[in-house]
């Protein structure tokens, strides 16, 4: 909240007020659109326009108050037609920010509502790397006419970021920064700031270069003012400085930051040349949008979707995973109908089977949970991998007596039959052993192979879990208990 | 990297050659000390303490090159034996930090190792709200007497943050505040900081308070360097500033600093009156902290687990969970015992069902996901909840009907009834529509009676689909299939 308002309640509350409101304006609107249609009479024209126009007035005032991305947080909120409806009411200036500050999926349908020399307009008021942000998503013509506005220097830069590959540092760089010289005062950076008036966003340090642009230390707001005018840069700066190559993994910067509390770093190219600025803000935005992508791919969504984008398409979202998952259990079961026989002589098998498969995968799966999330904070090296698997396995073990007795003697209550116990208490010894290796590995081979191991891990894992367990019980069943007549 | 160092090689892999050397290090010295141990032959004893000394200057010059957060990291990485001897050897003066760095569960095995006048140095060393941090595993005793040590506003500031619920505001803010009059010149503001030498870490705005600490505004570092030193504070001062109450929800302030992109924002409490400081840092660990947790409850673990604690430790880290689903399984599993003759006649069933069972799970998820998401990010109200369960069963409907189409078939390729192919599509589609609505209606009815949506909401979803979709096949397949002869 702002010490503007004078509303006491919480921000989001407050957004959600703001919410309510311009729905019931749009509500509003459409209605007596709707009756203007109907009633086609022409002497009523006037005055139908007219309220029509007064809804305007109050939505735009309503937009007016608010920041870029309030709006977009209303935009996103909002279903597809009433959306559009209050996109066309947004003040033209605030276009390109609130594009920016949107999802992917809901910037997708203001583009596409956008005609050329809108989508034009709203970029033109972007920095390079904003610019760059958007590119995936603007049609081709615009962006070949948008590299031809741009001057030399802003052109060079927003083509060798968009060179660059998605996940790197130079595609996250802004190139809001200050640069100094090592060999002046403090008097004299202080002059030349005031002359220069205002700072990029998120400025808290400059950066020290020599005359050939080449990074000599970093100089913080914090001791620029803390420090005399009359000291040199150099005698000031800090020379021991985190910075980034170009094409460094953006994921292990974002961990830099954390480690080091970073507000922000410069990143240089291979001659040590400055070439940009990493911020907190995009290592924010980093975090955030990997941390969403990975539970979206682990629930086997291709990409975030706007919750009001059509049925069809998200249904096609969804539908690769879906896939995917009807082939492995296709393939797991398959193993069932091996024990046709088994299971019309032992029908409790039946109930029992979908149990030991269960829980191998729920084991199996907090196992490699805990496996790519090591992985991710890189806790996991050559010299400690032994140790682990060796632990893994033990908590297996151990999981498996407890588990494997307490299934036994259920199965042997419901069913008397001390041998079916015996058989359940085996296959769940063995399938949460089988879960444990598993769970273990895949995410440790695909990671080798230098595949993301969170994605397809799960589908993997349960594929795996639920076969050896349909066939290690079953098979159990048929060796000791389907004796012949 | 920093310019300091010569190596041309990532951060991380820096840290990890770091780590191996240390490792074999330890590796050295535990060899030798059990050679020792062995020989016990008296005029060896010098030599081999020699040596052993060796290695251990080794370790600490190593150790002394190192921030505290990579330190962390390393103690991270090794097992517990190594992780302690490492430990014995850090700088006593980086000891509080690195309790800081460390995750909880690796912070307990390293503070279970340190008596308590060890504890007491290693915290005296800590700000206000670093020592509130590691409050919780603080034993009672040390807690006490670092109480007592403390001057009255750190003892005042401590247990006032102490009061205040985990996630809450005031559970993450600092007191790294510099307070400011607003009837001063920048100039004069500008001698007061020199004068001060040191700034808070993070100081990226001045807090301008009135005579009774009340908040008035914020002066950017950015706009105290860029405007003339004869300005009043007043005039340059920003005061549409976004701040945070005592009380406010962390996770509303974490949006809230991504949606307006701030580096910090002034706390106060009802009066207004200025009581700490947000910074990115603590949010960037909120941020963190959260998905971390959310992921890990979803996969049933009840806490982040220390990848080297004992067995036992992380067994019992994994049992409620597995506990909890054994019993939701045994539910689902017991309504197949109810039609154990229609499968003893129709032996199909058996391998087919899991597959019902599975895609609903599989479908459902994803509703939930993206209900839990959208929740999250609060894009659901009450204004747009109706269009929002409509378009679910819509895609639920749709998924039904190609999924038990493709599932009907494959049924009929299989053992070449038309009967069971038409059972196996209608139960398909009868358990998709309950996947969506489960999926929706779980995650909404928790969040609105308060709880958590994330949690618990993969094991209630899965117990529901399983069952249901156990029942509705044997069920349809026991109406159309079991023709009585």
């Amino acid at each position: 909240m702002t010490l503007a308002d004078s509303v006491n309640s919480p921000p989001e509350e407050h957004l959600r007020q703001h919410l309510t409101e311009i729905i019931e304006l749009l509500d509003k609107q459409k209605l007596e659109e709707a009756i203007v249609n109907q009633q086609e009479m022409p002497h009523h024209d006037l005055v139908e326009t007219l309220m029509l126009k007064r809804h305007q007035v109050a939505l735009k005032q309503k937009l007016d108050g608010l920041h870029s991305a309030d709006i977009a947080y209303i935009l996103e909120s909002l279903p597809v037609d009433q959306r559009l409806a209050l996109w066309n009411l947004v003040e033209s200036d605030l276009d390109g920010q609130i594009l920016l500050d949107v999802s992917d999926a809901v910037r997708e349908t203001l583009i596409s509502s956008m005609d050329k020399s809108e989508l034009l307009s709203a970029t033109e008021q972007l920095d390079t790397d904003e610019i760059a942000d958007l590119a995936p998503d603007l049609p081709e013509d615009v962006m070949q006419e948008l590299l031809q506005n741009l001057n030399d220097q802003s052109r060079q830069r927003l083509q060798s970021v968009l060179a660059f590959e998605e996940d790197s540092v130079a595609s996250l760089m802004d190139f809001g920064m200050v640069t100094i010289r090592a060999d002046t005062t403090l008097g004299v950076v202080l002059r030349y700031l005031r002359q220069r008036g205002e700072l990029p966003e998120h400025t808290d340090k400059l950066f020290v270069v020599d005359e050939n642009n080449v990074l000599k230390g970093v100089l913080s707001l914090k001791r620029l003012v803390t420090n005399n005018a009359e000291q040199s840069v150099a005698s000031v700066m800090a020379h021991d400085v985190v910075y980034f190559r170009l094409d460094d993994d953006a994921e292990e910067a974002a961990r830099a930051f954390e480690r080091y509390d970073l507000l922000s770093a410069p990143v240089v190219d291979e001659l040590h040349q400055l070439q940009g600025r990493l911020g907190i803000d995009a290592i924010v935005d980093l975090i955030r949008r990997k941390s969403d992508e990975e539970r979206l791919a682990e629930a086997g969504l291709r990409e975030d979707e706007d919750i009001f984008s059509s049925v069809w398409k998200s249904a096609q979202n969804r539908w690769v995973w879906l896939g995917i998952n009807l082939v492995t259990a296709f393939a797991s079961t398959r193993v069932i109908g091996l024990f046709e026989d088994t299971i019309i002589k032992i029908v409790a098998l039946a109930s029992l089977m979908p149990i030991v498969a269960g829980i191998g995968g729920n084991t199996g799966n907090q196992t490699s949970i805990l496996i790519v999330r090591s992985l991710a904070l890189g806790l996991i090296s050559a010299s400690n991998i032994r140790r682990l698997i060796i632990k893994e396995i033990a908590i297996g073990l151990l999981n498996g007596i407890v588990w494997g007795s307490v299934l036994g003697l259920l199965a042997y209550w419901l069913y008397s039959s001390i041998d079916l116990g015996m058989v359940m208490a085996g296959a769940t010894l063995l399938n949460l052993l089988v879960a444990a290796l598993t769970g273990l590995m895949i995410p440790l081979i695909r990671h080798r192979m230098g595949l993301d191991p969170a994605i397809g891990t799960s589908v993997l894992l349960t594929a795996m879990t639920d076969g050896m367990g349909f066939f290690i019980f079953l098979g159990l069943a048929k060796l000791f208990l389907d004796t012949p007549h």
